[in-house]
Order: structure tokens, then sequence, then C-alpha cells
């Protein structure tokens, strides 16, 4: 059981820092383990503008409580190496000029081995600031935020090192002992779940940790329509390209259109055709395609694309919210080892939720990214880690197989471009009613 | 007043076709005189992929009456000229293909006289296709369509030709006469009109002619807020300007910054400084810039970024539209003859409805351009016209002084990508209440 | 005959300018003359970076007199439009600021007319100028400059015009009346001119005109060698393509295959595969290939594997030069009418020259365009005419069907970069003997 | 003293391969040692498309012996990894698929460690291979031309490694013990050495080995000249900044210009402001810039642009071999530990002979790349490795203080495109007499 939700407003409680100092550990010591399969050359190097370095995540993470916890708390702070403030800022203006992201795999130095020995001085000197410091709910809430925020790094160091590896013709693995046996079974049959409409609630309702973007909670009028009971498969996918798909410009957006032509889509990133069949590179290497498993690595434009090719049509996050709220927050997250889509498991007779509504694949919604109702951003820098990018990208929902457990709610709202692919990303079909 | 909201259904009654190729001749003919100040040369270049030259337009339009009446229901109908069906094809991929955008500057032949040629036959065998036909509500229908997307073209026209000679050093003038005269004075008072929110219904309720994209009507639910009782100013606008408002990152959004460096913007587009001040090019030339006018030619990112900072934000289309709806279609559209933003009248004590709602300024809304719900694509290639543009685009209200009179209604949606800045468009400040 | 050389360096004699006036006054009316079939339109546009519209051809050569004739040497002068120094300034930084060169096709305003007016109060007022004044050799050289200038636009206005409309899928023709008969019959069998090689001279000898890049006059040493009686033909170049030429990388230089793969290169630009034929499309509209006609618009690539693929070379400059100051300045210019590169009249019985040196096509040479010995440019503005671009760029020989007549010299110097293609440019072959 | 002239054509003598392995050996070693300073990631990393990573230059250098040795000639090869063939070829067409140039960066694996072991794979191999085998004229070339290959990709290794720690804020230095002692004396006046002109002879005379782009040796005419005693010092091209040397139109050529525009150049590349000074990044971090030492990292155009404000101009390549082809091939070249231009020696009274002609920075000379009279490309895959480049390069001579020693010669043709300035690239100045 995830104990964010209940620990993030209140970390103390009689113990002080220690339950949040704990979680904390976990997560810094889980972002390195993530790494150790990883060669300093696998660290270093930047396949994309849009990926980074896992050397460049190790570091941001670290420098995010360096900039935001350590610096303004502690009067003592040195800079661990002054020129890393300017390296491993991302994005954060307020805190002053940072390395041009583009520029991120052309540092060589400080090697992996600097940069580990940077994250032990700073989980260092967070366990000393905090020790004799009385609990506070300001700190306790940017530590949250920091917490959750590596996390989210946590997954893009895998996105990353996917995309990273599938540019290299050796196909290497990421690590040495893969993940469950290939499944070729056929998917379960699809399902609907019908909802009646009328006004409902969504965004977070406190108390627990939540971004900014998931409040504040506010009332939503829907339609009634209906849900998938599970995400699309690889299988339902596979018809979809037998059925001219990617030739068909009456299924598409103009912009997901002008995509598929000037880079040649004909398939899901990642998927590479050997003869008739279609493999699948994922983080242990080529494997076969699973026809029960959620497809993945897919851009909000083929989604939109394969549900106007099946009749349907994406849910909005209102929509999805309002059944994932419903249920516990559990599927096939990266705590489960597999690191790639599970086909869904035998529904039960009339069972009555949708599956797999977390873990296995983010889910592109119909929904841009556009704040909700009585939305402010967090004063200071931590303002900018949302509201700012609330242009031109959609929604995604319910995490994935590379999603940390404790990391996703019914309520969290993911954000990518629509033409984006490198992420492990697919979809779940909605209709009217 | 426009007749088109009660003749569109039923574009017939007693007189048959004449009504509504009354209409048409009008529209067709306002098209022509738009056109006639301009030269061979000027009508024929194509100043940047957005834009297209006037001559296209006057053919793109006339191809559109072509091919989607002549062409289905006349079994005589010859082509004018074969290659138009390819030059002049816009984006229809259901007819088949297009000459490419960013190359329509490269057609010196056909020639204007070719093109206007062109206007006379398809116009001609509209006449006699319709003069012995009986009443046809599909037909009717097409027809209709064609004189709204005639008068989107006419408003394209000017906004192309303005940009066009914001190109040119020696600076042209549209016309000769001019418009009325420049107005120093200051703007009125800003006011806020509340709303108490709760469901509201937006969307097109019919009878009339709409765009697909109007429908289905459907109930929002909308937190209580308030509009402001015009757009922003010039003067405002300098304000933002004179108080760092394009060097402050906090102010604008990611992709809105971007483009603030990349592009170098410091003002809207075709301002221009002039020692301490700035005169706006417009379509009389280069005038002093009007205080008390709606600021314009503003890109989405702009809109935004003085929303942030006037400590407001930009209405949702939903909470535009519920004002808009309790008013006349009336203002400084393109009949007004001004051709630029107008200060907006004195207003009346204790007015009771936000003014300029229609005209002016096509108004930038909070809202991504996304299908309502229960939204189905016209079948067919109109089908084309709204749906698959649905992507990446914001949606504008309201009109312009650029608009034909008869053309926007309170359920007209606009769009336009967040980076655009040639169209006439400005904002209005909303906020929570 | 072609009066230049031996008028140029003293064209007033006994009758003062009068000579200079005349000529001048034949080359003025010869520019307009080329523009005469064109529409305001086809005057107006710019079919890529590379290419000028012919308006602009029009004002910049007449901006060349108005600036380097009129403005220095008339105290009265006043210039017609402010505007145009700037304008229609090409590359003169010694003069200002010059407008930017891909931006030449967005100036609708000043119109054709506007041009040809400028055109004559310069041509006014450059008879003005000279009516009462005494001969001055400096003056002399300037105008001869100007006159010679004003024949490379000629040659331009042809190959931009012949550019747009290749871009126009209704194949437009430049002129109604046609050029002579297609030609079906076999090229003249190829036969070589050896040259003993040693102490050569090459380089303008003066008297006469020439630009500064034809001198000085100076040595080079040659191997031993041969020439081709006649330049490549079209015939020969099927053959080429029929052998892959296109597609076998060891013929090309590198920079050149990068632009074959890059680019889709199949055939000379304006070939267009008609079934199993390949039709030109050329000033007269679409044609047979002739495969007895030299072959045109090839870039120095395609010229360099062709060579290599004959099992030859391309000549150096030198090399074409000794075997070209031996013959008369005649063959297919601009003045025959042709517009197109035809095929070689039949050889004498053992022919003691190579045939087609002059006119055609301009022959790429091997040599990169470079100073010679000793070369200086002119001081003053004029030093920007030649010596800014010997870079980068290729020397070609012999002028075109296209070259006015007295425009070419066996010392001239022609120059383009490696890859382009849009100039009647073909090839003759060289090897060691 | 380098053994390669006299030994090239005859590598066995009475000792068989014995000689040649021994170099071989050597130069193999040498490779590996300069990679001694390089972590995995610094060997790893591509900072700009012209440049490959360290471990790229490792493998391929070991590529070419497998390929072009081990793989014709031993029966029983197998490849050490059937991967490598396809990502280390560099641009062998003639061997079959390349991984591209500009992504040499992305290949994470094979790590450092796997490539240096391939190296000595190879180099087991090879000895084997030769060690019962007789002596073979054709081999012998092959491996020389290996040794070669490989002493120029370890001068292309310091100048990736400098260019990429240029890309560092933290400004790395390549190794630890740091060269020379920073300089700062006045340079040694400039003498002229004259040359009386007249029939010349270039080229690689033989026997002893040079590249296939050395010959033949042939005559070039000469007029008489001068060449400059040294170098151009950085002093003297402070001079020229300070003159305005960058803002100037009338110093450079076009396309020079242009370069100054669009990259922002206002000093040679790797100098950096540092209040009214500059320093100069090195191989050793950043170091004072030396006035009397060479200057380093122009592009042709800059070396043009001083020319040309200094009264003066580029050697053509002969005027520069004549000289060169009297002296010993001594200087400051890699060997001597300085991996940065030096200061001049005190010059001899009297000095017979221009001094640094050899070493310290290559020298860019006026003539393009073109082939020697006569020239014809090695047989084979080899034959790719100079002819086909001969295109929009500029020649270079006389090797810089990262060329191995043994490397260059009085012959020797290095080329590099105008704008590129990444190289230890100068200038000599020459000039007309």
């Amino acid at each position: 059981p995830d104990p964010a939700p209940r620990s993030g407003d209140d970390p103390g409680e009689d113990r002080g820092w220690e339950p949040l100092l704990d979680r904390l550990g976990a997560v810094r010591a889980r972002t390195r383990e993530l790494c150790a399969p990883l060669s300093a050359e696998d660290a270093a190097i930047q396949s994309m503008t849009e990926a980074s370095p896992a050397k460049w995540h190790l570091a941001h993470t670290t420098w995010f409580f360096e900039t935001f916890v350590l610096a303004p708390n502690d009067p003592e702070h040195r800079p661990f190496d002054p020129h890393f403030e300017h390296l491993f800022n991302s994005y954060y203006h307020t805190v002053g000029s940072m390395f041009p992201r583009p520029r991120r795999g052309l540092l060589s130095r400080p090697s992996l081995e600097r940069v580990l020995a940077y994250r032990e001085h700073v989980d260092r000197a967070l366990a000393r600031l905090l020790a004799d410091r009385p609990m506070d709910a300001r700190l306790a809430h940017v530590l949250e935020v920091g917490l959750h925020h590596e996390q989210q790094h946590q997954e893009l160091i895998l996105t990353d090192v996917l995309h990273l590896f599938s540019c290299n013709p050796t196909a290497p693995a990421y690590r040495g002992e893969g993940g469950p046996p290939v499944e070729q079974g056929a998917p379960a049959p699809l399902a609907w779940h019908a909802h009646p409409g009328g006004l409902v609630e969504i965004g977070h309702p406190g108390p627990g940790f939540a971004y900014d973007n998931e409040g504040p909670r506010h009332r939503v009028y829907l339609a009634p329509f209906a849900l998938a009971s599970r995400p699309v498969t690889c299988g339902e996918y596979l018809e979809f390209m037998a059925d001219g798909g990617y030739e068909r410009f009456e299924l598409w957006l103009a912009e997901g259109w002008d995509r598929v032509r000037a880079e040649g889509w004909r398939a899901p990133l990642h998927w590479r055709r050997r003869g008739r069949d279609f493999v699948q590179f994922t983080l242990d290497g080529e494997l076969p395609v699973e026809p029960a498993a959620p497809v993945c690595h897919l851009s909000y434009h083929e989604a939109h694309a394969f549900a106007a090719w099946a009749g349907a049509r994406l849910p909005s996050e209102a929509e999805w919210e309002v059944f994932a709220a419903q249920q516990p927050v559990a599927g096939n997250l990266a705590g489960s080892g597999a690191l790639r889509p599970r086909p869904a498991p035998a529904p039960d007779a009339g069972a009555s939720a949708p599956a797999q509504m977390f873990g296995d694949v983010w889910e592109w919604t119909a929904s841009p990214y556009t704040p909700y109702p009585g939305y402010a951003a967090e004063d200071g820098a931590l303002g900018e880690y949302n509201g700012k990018f609330m242009c031109n990208q959609m929604v995604l929902r319910g995490g994935s197989c590379a999603t940390p457990e404790g990391h996703v709610r019914a309520t969290y709202r993911n954000f990518f471009h629509p033409h984006e692919r490198w992420q492990f990303a697919g979809l779940r079909l909605a209709r009217w009613t």
C-alpha cells in the first residue's frame, strides 16, 4: 500500500521527519538501482532532444534537493560544485540560467562516479539538516515534491534508456535477467462499462500529496458514456495496421497525417518488421509482439486514428477519472519488474470495473492539458513545475509499467505533445451512449 | 440584418432558390470588390506559408462550388480547366491530390484575369444549374457552406494582403480612401460583468446555418466568474510592454517564452517603433497606435502573458458564449469600412452587457479547439472542413473588423495555433469570482 | 560581329559618347524585349532563393546606372524613388544596406509598370548627363561595366523565368511563337583535338572590355591533353542514365552523391519522365529530348560523374581557353532565337577546331573559381563584382543559348556552385594524352 | 627521424615484415596512449557532426585493418563482431553500408573496454597473418596506408576531444600534467623569403609512402613571389581584431561574411573574452593567449580576411611546397608534447629559410583541393580515400602541434571546408614580388 496519500500532508506525526526521510531514502536508492545496469557511457549519451542522459537525471534530481531544500534552509550550505547549479537546472528560470537541454549529452564531465558522489553528499546533508529541526509543513511539502519529482525522473530514465538503446544496431538489453515470458494468447474480449453522466467532481480531494495541476477539485458535467474494459491490445492494433490504418488520411488529425508522411510512421515506435511479423524493442531487447498486451509507444495521433478506425473515441480525462477513482491504485507498475505492458488478467465474470486502469500503459485522453477552474500555480520556483506547460499538450492518465509504485493516483495528470511516442503510452476506448 | 440564421435551413421557402442565390451573388460580388484595389502582382504573391495569394483565394472559393456543387450535380459539367482541380484544392484529400500550400505563390499562371473569368464561368453555371431544379435541402446546405466558406476567405484576403504589404519597405496602403480618423483619446474604464456559474448550455441551437463544429448543443458546468466589459486596449498593452512584459519569463507559457526569444517579439505584430512611440501598420498604411482601440495582432501566447500580468485570465469559450448569446450580432465588422479595431463606444451608464463582443478583434479564449460531446463530422469531403484540425489550436470568438457581416455568430468557433499573430486577434479578460 | 572588344577601351573616338550610348540603348531595349512576353505576375514572383523576379532584374540593372553613373556624376541628380537604393541593391555593401535576396519575391510594389517608368527615367537622365560632357575614360568604363552587367542579367531573366514556369503544373511557355523544330537525329561522332601542352598564356590580353577576374594575363604550364570536338549530347547522357549513372556512387564526388540522394536526382533538371521517354521543359514548354543536342541543366556534380563514367575528365579553364582563343566568338547564342541548345552542325571533314565552343551550353570546367596570379579587384564598389565570390564555385566557359551576343569572350569566366542546375550548363570532355 | 619515406616502398628488406610491424605496433600503441586520459564517457560522446567520439576513432582505425588486411587475406578470418563492419565503416561505399556519421555519438555499446579488446584482437591477428607470409608489396602498401590512416585519426582524436571539452562549462583539461609554460613575449619580426618563380615541380617524387593525392609529380609555372618567414601570430591577429577585422565586410569573401554574421564570429574558435583580454581553451584547459605563438583554430575565411587586411595573400600550395621541400620535416609536432602552437624560435641572423613550416599549425593555402594533372585514384575501396572529396575544400599544408611525427611531408595535402575551424589551422602570408 502506498503511504503517500496519507502521510503527504502530515509526514511527521509523532516520529518527526523519520517517515518522510525513510520514504525519501527508499526513492533515492531506487533511482540508483535503476542506473546500476548502465555503463558510464550508457548514462552519458543523449539520444534526442526530448530525452536526457541517465547521468543528467541522477544529477538533476539531486540538484532539486540542493536548490530547493539545502540552499534556502541550511545557512552553512556550500554548493557541492558551483557549476552544478547551472548544469543541472532543467527549466527553472526563477533559479537562474540553465544549460541548454539539447546539449545535455555533451557533458562527459562530471563523470557518473562524481554524480553519484554528489548524490551521497546531498543525501547526507539532507539528513543532517533535518536531524535537529522541528517539523515544518512547508519544508515537508518541498521534500515531498522532490520525492515525487524524482519518481517522475525514474520513469524517464527507463524511457530514455530504451530510446538510446533503440538507436543502437546491436539492440542492447537494459538488464541481464529478462522479464516475464512472452505470451502469445488472445486478448480478453472487450466489454464496455457505462456511466450515466451528469455532474461529477474531479481533481484531488486532499489530504495527501498531489501536484498543483490536480486541483482544485471541481464539478464537470458529463454526457452519458461508456469506457472500455481494458486498453487496446497489440492484436487489435495489428488489425488496424492490416486494414491500412497508416495509409488512410480520413482516420487522422491533419497534423497527425503530416507526421505519418514526414516521418514514415508505419507501426508503433520500437516495433520492427521481421519478415511478415513484428518484433518490439524492449528493455529486454527484441521480443515478439504479444497480441493480448496493451499496445504501447503510440503518439496521441496514432491513438486518435485507432479510435476513429474502431468507431469509438478517446475518453476525456474526467470520464477516465470517475472510473479510476473507484479503484485501488494497483497494476503492472514498475515494481512488478515486467518493464513492459502485460496482457490483462482473466476478467472476473461480470467484472464491475474496467481493468488495467493503473499501470501497463499511460492512456492518452481526449483532453488538452489545461488548468482546472480556479487553478493557481504554486508560489516561487515550484510554480514553474506544471502551469507553464499548459499548451499544445494532451493529458495521459493511469501510469505505466515504468511508473514507480506510489507515484500515480486517480487524479494524476501526465502530459506530452501529441506527436511524442517514446513514452509507455497507449489508449483505452470510450464512446457515447 | 443578416438573413443567414433564419434562411439557412430553409433557404427557398416560396421563392425557391432565389433568396439563396441572391445572398450567394452578394457574397461572390463582395469577394471581387475586396480584390479590386489589388494589382495582379499584389494578388499573386505568397508572403509566408500560412498565408495565400489573393488570387488563390479567388480561385479556391470558386473551386469549392465547382467541385462540391457543379461536378456532382450537373451531368453536363466540364471542368473550366482540368488543372484547377489540383491547383486550387486546399486540403480535401477526399477530392484528390492538392498543390502544396507553401508553393501557392509560385503560380503566376493562371493570371488574375483568367481566375476572374473562372469565377464568372462558375457563377453562371451555378445559376443555370439551379434554374429549373426543385428545391433540395442537401444541395442548399452545400451552397450555404460554400457561401460561409467564401466569407471566411474574404477575411483571409484582408489578413494575407496586410501581411504581404507589411513585408514591403515601401509600406503600401491597401486602398486609396483611408479609414476613419485616428483617435488618441483614453479608453473607457474597465468594468466586470459577473456570472453566477452553474449548468449552462452552449453550441448552436438551430435552426439556421452553423458549421458542424458548433454542435451539438450541450451542457457545461461553469464556476462563478466575471467577464471584462471590453477587450484589452492598445493603451493597456503599452503599459504591459513598459512594465517589461516581453522580458519576464514568469508571465509566459514555456512555448510562448521560447517564441519571444527565438523570434525577437517585442510588440504586437505590425507594430513598429518610431523613436519613443509605436505606429501600427494597417490596411491604410502606417498609423499611430490608438490607445483606446482593442490591441490586435497578438498570438495566444501574448494574450496569455498579458492576462497573467493583469492578474486575470482568458475566458473559456463557454464563458464567452453565455454572454454573447444574449446580444445581437453587431459591431465593428468589415462592413463598417474601418478595417481596423476601433475604440469602444462610450458605455451606457450601468451597461448591462459587455461591449464589443462582436467585431473589432477575434478574442483568444482559454479553450483548446476540441470536439463538443457527441460531435460527428459531416459525411464526405465536407467532413474535412473542421474536425481534422482539432489539435494544437485555440478557439477564438466574436469576429473582427475584417469579418464579413452575416458570417459570425455567438456560437462561432474560429481557431488558430497559439503562436500565430497575423489574424486580427486580441483578447478580453475574465476572472474567477 | 561584336563591337565590344574594340570599342571598349575607347568608346568615343571622334563621335564622343555616341557609339557607347548606341550600344547601351540597344542593350537596354533588349532587356525590355525579353520581358515583353511576361505578365506582371510572371515578373513579380521568385521561385527560389537563387533566382530573382524579372521585375527585380529590370530594376536592379537600372539601379546600377543610377547608383554608379548618375548619383556620383550628376550634381542635380535626385533619386527616382528613395526606396529603390535599398530595394534594388544586390550585394554592394559599399553602397549601403540591401533588401534580403530571399525576399525579393515579396515586392508586389513597385509595380512592373513603375519599374519600366524607372528604366525610362534613368535612360533619359543618362542621355542628358552625357550630352554635353567631354569624353571621360573612367565614366566610360563604368558605363561599359553597366552594359555587360545588364547582359548578364538578361541571361538570368531567361534562366529564372524558365525555373519559375517549371514550378507550374500547367507548364507555361515563355513565348508564343516557339523555337526551331525538334530534331531527333543522331549526334555527330565525337573526335578529339590534341594539344601538346607546355607553357601557354591565358587571361584577357586587352584592349577591349573584360571583367577584372579575366586578368592579369599570365602563364600556365599544361601537360599534353586533348579536348572533345563538341559538348556531351543528350543521347550520350541518356546512355549514362541507362547505365545506372545516378545509382553508382563510385562515379560521384562525395558531396555530389549526397545531393543525388537528398534531392532525388535522376535526370538533368527540367527533364520529366513520360512513360519510357523523357521530355525537357524549355522556354517553349515541354519538348521531346533531342539526342544530338548538348545536354543541359546539369550541376558540376553531374558533369563530373558523366566524365568519370566516360573514362574522361572535365577540361581545366586554361585547356578550354587555349582552344577557344583561336576561334571567332560565334554560335548558338541568344540572338539565334532558339533559346535551347541545338545539335552540332555537321562537321567539316577534318575540322581543325572543336565545335560549339561558344553558345549552346556553358561548359563546366574542372577549375575552381580563384583569382589569377596578380589579380586585384577594382577599386570602390565595382570591386565587389567578382573577387568576393572566389570560394566554393566552379568556372564555366563559353556562353549558352541564353547569353546575349557581344557578352561572352574566350577569356570570360562564369561561375556557379557545384550543385546548381538551373543555368544552361553542360559539359565537354577532355583527357590526358 | 621518420623511417617512412625510405622503408615505405620496400618495407621488408632482409628482415621481412618486421620493420613494418614494428612501426605499426608503435603507431597502434600511440593511439591507445592518446586515449588513456579519457574516461569512457569522454570517449563516447560526439560534440558535433564533423567530429567523432574517440571510441569511434579507436574502432574505425581497427576496422580498417580488419576490413582491408585480415578479411581479404586470411581465409580463416572471422569477424570479431559482425556488427562492426557496419558500425565502424566511415565512408567506404565499396565495402557496404555504413552507420550514419551524425549518429556515431549514440553508440554507448560497444563499450570502450570492448573496443580496446577489438584492437588487441586485430593486432594479434595481424601478427599471426604476417608471421609465415612472404613479403608482398601490395599487402605492405595496404598496411602502410592503414598506418598513416591511423596517424590521421590520432590528430582527429585530439581535435575532437578539444571540441568536446570546449562545449563543457567546466572547461576540463585533457591531461593532468600540462604543457610548456605560457610565454608572453613579442613575436619574432616578420621577414620575407623571395622566390624567382618560373617552372617548378611539385608532388611526391617517390620512393617512400605518399597518398595518391600527392601525385603525380608535375610542373607548375609560378610568378615571382615571397613567403613569410613564419606563421601569423596571435599578437598580429589581435591587431586585426582591434582594427575591426570582424566588422569590415570588404576584407571577407562573401560566404565568409555570411558566416561571420550567422555564427557571430568575433575571434578564433576556442578564444574566450575575459574582461579586456582573451584566453584560449586548449587541451590543458584555459590559458592566456600567447602573442608570439601562431594563431590557431581559424577558418579559411578568417585566414583570407586577415591576409587581405595585412595587404598580402595566402600562398598557393605550390608556393608553399617549393620552400618546404628544401627543409627537413621537423618542428612542433605532437611528439613535442606541447599540444599547442609555440612561439617561433629566435631566428638565426639571416636565416635562409622560412621557419615553422612543419608543425604548430596547419597553414591554409589559397589552393582549392583538386586533382593534380594525371591523377588517378587507387583501385578498389582505397580509391575512396581522397579523390571523392575534391570539391569545395581548401588545401592546408605542414602539419600541426597535433600531427604525429612521421606523418607529414612537404608534399602532404590536408584539406577542409573553408568554414571549418576546429582543426589546428592558421596561416602564413605570401605576396607577389
